[in-house]
């Protein structure tokens, strides 16, 4: 029986989880929290910090395969366990590009993906000595995450206020689309690519509203962004899940914002919607296994259920019933206890072939559903 | 979080389980094994005797909502923790009619459910004194499960063998398809089924070969069927997951085989294949919830994984790549550590919208998995 350890034992991880009990393996997790959503589930659960090296090597020498389900993890300890023949997934070197914003970048004009024209200053203080135009995204180059890590500088009146960290600085695209391609490799190079998923923000408060697969872009775009999300992956040598997240600008361009080397809240909805799920895939390649289909049985979509403004404390979700009563709905609770204002809690995969019904039923299904503390 | 409970954690179980989390509920596990496939995934496992009154009571007495995965469970126990209040799923008075099987034959009779004729003797030696045809079936009314517990007697030369217990004797259907429906019915009494499915025998062994779903049979049969496994459940009066197992006979009627009242092998492939699984509505109906879509998304099949004969000892899958490389192919192994001939270990569902092409990686899957002890 192949020993399996993920790095991470979040909504990921737990989703990865729920599919790879159906294959004859054991699993091990690594979390620094006992309350992770993993921590009851897993074959077997070790407390423990994934960015340290030592707790790496120590959790992942006896195992035969490795995965993560959250890229800010200790690359040297996992060149180290490639170097005593376990499988590592992503490959190190994979993820070491993906985890400095920087070399992702440099990345991405070594092989000619297109990408917002961009500098890199390890000094960001120098900004203000510079003449640039602007306005500007400052990334910092290490540890963003969901957000985190972002900043829109609109002009240089606020730049006492910026981030104080190696950074990426980026020309804002002129986005007319964000959308984004899961591709799977395994360890033969064979590449596979969902359907390209289109993020739908809501305009009045410029919320994400759900995302949808397949997208409505033409499908010369679609196919484009197909084909880029691919090159990416391709050039990244590795096996694993990646979303290649991009914008289509209104010049009629793609240009790739970044790549995740792992499974992703825009590829969720292949659980229900595609044959075999990214994290079925993910599966796969930790076990070596022939690739997974990626072909969709249906339209769908996906709603995030973010806990809402001023509800911090143990999480409740208000009105399920009325949702779950629309054909083709599905709930996945991430089994966080608590919940906080912005916090991933769970999503709602909505299933249908009628595109108009499909629209009516998300609208529904964000108007009703709420995630509070109970009181 | 609704707290529920579970009476057995073998594979059944282990497939609801993975369900199951992505709901938020607490799932506590009740089976003698400690090695049972659920004991190391659910929030709680508890090892006891799910036959046993008081041990019943006391794994039930703080839960909310109490289900099966196996119908030999202690029905005074469910019908005490009913009465405290606890919803449990199937109703205990459904669940005293399908234990027996003579009990079983007399609900069909009372409900005009087309069924073999049949007589009862609770003294089986009476039959010798009888004037009967043979052939006939002997099934003990209590303890049947998975092929035991019947008998064939081709003629009265063999009296001696018969099963030493209180049975149903019938008379043999003339059989055209062997077919089975999944019925699902919430604690309303709104009543859904999934499309019927068919049984395909191998001739040559006369061993099952695969399921098919939907059915090959002509609509209207298909149709009466599924309208014969809805007046079973209707009359049951209970909320849960059922699979009405029905002869489609060569005089082109429908009789009642026998009746699960739980989640059933002939509709594992609504897993892959429907857009809500049988796991998904045992789920829903514990909870409360709106039933799910029955919708099949493809035409898909099933394969059981057997172990094979003259091997015993730590299972192994053979051949598992050949298999998983065919598209739209999915395994579900059942966590058993042990492997015995003729053990149910995993099954293999495979989806298609081409019935040939269907039929072609049934063949070659059939032909190729095998299921032996490590050397």
């Amino acid at each position: 029986m192949t020993k399996i350890g993920i790095l991470g034992g979040g909504q990921l991880g737990y989703m990865f989880l729920q599919n790879a009990l159906q294959y004859p393996v054991e699993i091990s997790i690594l979390d620094p929290s006992p309350h992770a959503p993993c921590a009851l589930h897993a074959h077997h659960f070790v407390q423990g910090d994934f960015a340290d090296y030592d707790t790496v090597i120590e959790f992942g020498k006896n195992l035969d395969a490795i995965g993560i389900e959250i890229e800010h993890v200790n690359t040297d300890a996992l060149r180290e366990l490639k170097k005593m023949g376990k499988h590592i997934v992503p490959d190190p070197e994979a993820l070491a590009i993906i985890q400095d914003k920087g070399v992702q970048k440099e990345f991405y004009d070594q092989y000619q993906i297109p990408t917002a024209p961009y500098f890199i200053l390890d000094q960001w203080e120098d900004l203000k000595n510079k003449t640039v135009d602007f306005p500007l995204f400052q990334k910092t180059r290490k540890g963003g995450y969901d957000g985190k890590g972002v900043l829109f500088l609109k002009d240089n009146n606020n730049l006492d206020h910026m981030l104080q960290a190696a950074s990426v600085f980026e020309q804002p695209a002129n986005v007319q689309k964000e959308i984004a391609v899961i591709v799977v490799a395994d360890h033969m190079h064979n590449i596979v690519t969902y359907p390209c998923v289109e993020l739908v923000f809501n305009e009045e408060y410029n919320l994400l509203d759900y995302l949808l697969m397949p997208s409505s872009l033409p499908n010369e775009i679609a196919q484009k962004a197909e084909n880029i999300a691919k090159d990416v992956v391709r050039n990244l040598k590795s096996a694993g899940v990646f979303a290649v997240e991009m914008f289509w600008t209104k010049e009629n361009e793609i240009w790739v914002n970044e790549t995740a080397c792992r499974v992703h809240n825009s590829g969720h909805s292949t659980i229900e919607a595609a044959k075999s799920s990214q994290f079925d895939q993910m599966l796969r390649t930790l076990l070596k296994l022939p690739l997974g289909s990626t072909e969709l049985l249906t339209t769908s979509a996906l709603v995030n259920l973010i806990g809402a403004e001023g509800e911090s404390g143990e999480a409740q979700i208000e009105n399920i019933e009325e949702v779950l009563k629309l054909s083709g709905t599905f709930l996945h609770w991430y089994a966080k206890s608590e919940t906080r204002p912005g916090r991933k809690m769970g999503h709602i995969t909505l299933l249908h072939e009628d595109i108009d019904q499909l629209k009516e039923n998300i609208a529904l299904v964000n108007k009703t559903i709420k995630i509070i503390a109970k009181k």
